[in-house]
């Protein structure tokens, strides 16, 4: 299936959108660190950085009380895959040029009752345009009041769109977040979707826009509920542990991380995926 | 090249010295604990385990006072390649057959002053046999006399086995143990060699035992020199940040972790070369 390539105005929306959502992530993040505590709170720094090609980002990383670590990033790079690396992708057949911009979030937590969170979404034109994305919950000790209501709001936001896609982003999220040499699940899944191009791109453009309104809404909800919950330092050798499986997944198979590493993006934001502290 | 298949009591050879080298690396491992701590020293514990298809191993960890995390592995294993697989290995052409014994040590020390280690020595049947192996020196703060006295060592023992072999075995160490997305080495290098099948089997094989005995005889040595150095928690986090790139190094590239992980492996076995503690 091919579809038609995207133009300027769209490409402008879309990393637009991306940079309004950085902002309001980070001041949704700072107001956490606030509330828990106004004297010394937690707040990001941002690093601009150039691409190999052309474009470029900025990663914004924060070091609280409430986040252990947080990474924010956004990118708009364009240039040529490797030859090798065109074949993976689909619309190259005539050209290996790309576009792609997105914004990429991973928060480390302090407190081992709040889980770990992943969202990313992205915008990427070959010959092709698509849309891709998902956001998924990495509890150390899962709580089902988080996972359902986590659950319940993204099945909204697919409903939104479109009233099939709940169970099939759903699967694709528990089949990719997977660490088959542990046979074990990274958390309890989300929602995962890529090279989603229907007919109708404002409403593929307002899907992804729903999915990161809806983790803007519902992660701060689930850090307030547990980030006062007193922890033991087995809990806290649990979480690091259960950190240890996170970087094994992000660097044996995540595919943004690989690919991040194999177009020669900026090293430092692609790694900001890892934790600060981990243990095997 | 091909070269003849092994016989059932070179087999028997290979393997047993494994065994053998595996006792006395776990020997002078321990003494080192007891200079360190007469009262509690580290002990190892052995865990045996049995390969997928046929076979198995011994997994020994030490966590003590000197070492702060230290596998030593010996496994025997023999069964087909999946047919993908196979395509990587010499010798597979007519069968993917293959039989493989060996011994896999790494080391995470808790003092920043000493360097980790690792080293690891197989013999390898499919339609060919060969040795292979390698020992490779990671400190966090390189010390000139350290680093001489190791590459000395070995040169010593390349040198034994054939006076051209040791700028190329240190070269391919080198090639090997890079991190392309860091655009670091993993630490000052030591050998690194494969695929090792002359018409001589058993100078083959003495000098795969000499690799062996000669970092059984340099490394307690080094270790010895530096475990009483006093450190500050500067030292220890960037230790700690040290060994998030030997992660990144094991989880990206290590072609043995990758190995061990299709072929099915013993995952905590392989991955008992993770660090018990590392910081991004």
């Amino acid at each position: 299936m091919t579809n038609r390539t995207a133009s300027s105005q769209e490409q402008n929306l879309a990393s637009e959108w991306f940079l309004t959502l950085r902002d309001q992530i980070c001041t949704a993040f700072e107001d956490l660190e606030y509330e828990f505590d106004p004297y010394k709170p937690g707040k990001f720094d941002f690093h601009p950085w150039k691409h190999r090609h052309e474009g470029g980002g900025v990663s914004g990383v924060m070091k609280g009380k409430v986040f252990e670590k947080v990474g924010v990033n956004i990118s708009t790079v364009h240039g040529h895959f490797s030859e090798n690396f065109a074949k993976k992708i689909p619309g190259t057949e005539k050209s290996s040029r790309y576009w792609a911009s997105g914004i990429s979030v991973v928060a480390h937590m302090q407190n081992p009752h709040v889980p770990a969170i992943h969202m990313n979404t992205r915008f990427i034109i070959t010959g092709q345009s698509w849309f891709g994305g998902g956001v998924d919950l990495t509890p150390v000790f899962p709580i089902p009041q988080d996972t359902e209501d986590f659950h319940s709001a993204l099945k909204k936001a697919c409903h939104r769109y479109d009233t099939q896609c709940y169970e099939k982003f759903k699967k694709w999220c528990d089949d990719y977040f997977y660490l088959p040499h542990r046979k074990e699940p990274r958390g309890v899944g989300g929602i995962f979707y890529d090279h989603l191009h229907s007919s109708n791109w404002k409403a593929d453009f307002s899907f992804t826009q729903d999915v990161g309104k809806t983790f803007l809404k519902i992660f701060p909800d689930i850090v307030r509920r547990r980030m006062l919950t007193p922890w033991t330092l087995d809990e806290r050798e649990a979480q690091l542990k259960k950190r240890g499986r996170y970087v094994e997944f992000n660097l044996l198979y995540d595919r943004g991380t690989l690919f991040g590493l194999e177009t020669g993006g900026n090293t430092e934001a692609i790694l900001m995926s890892l934790p600060p502290l981990a243990k095997w």
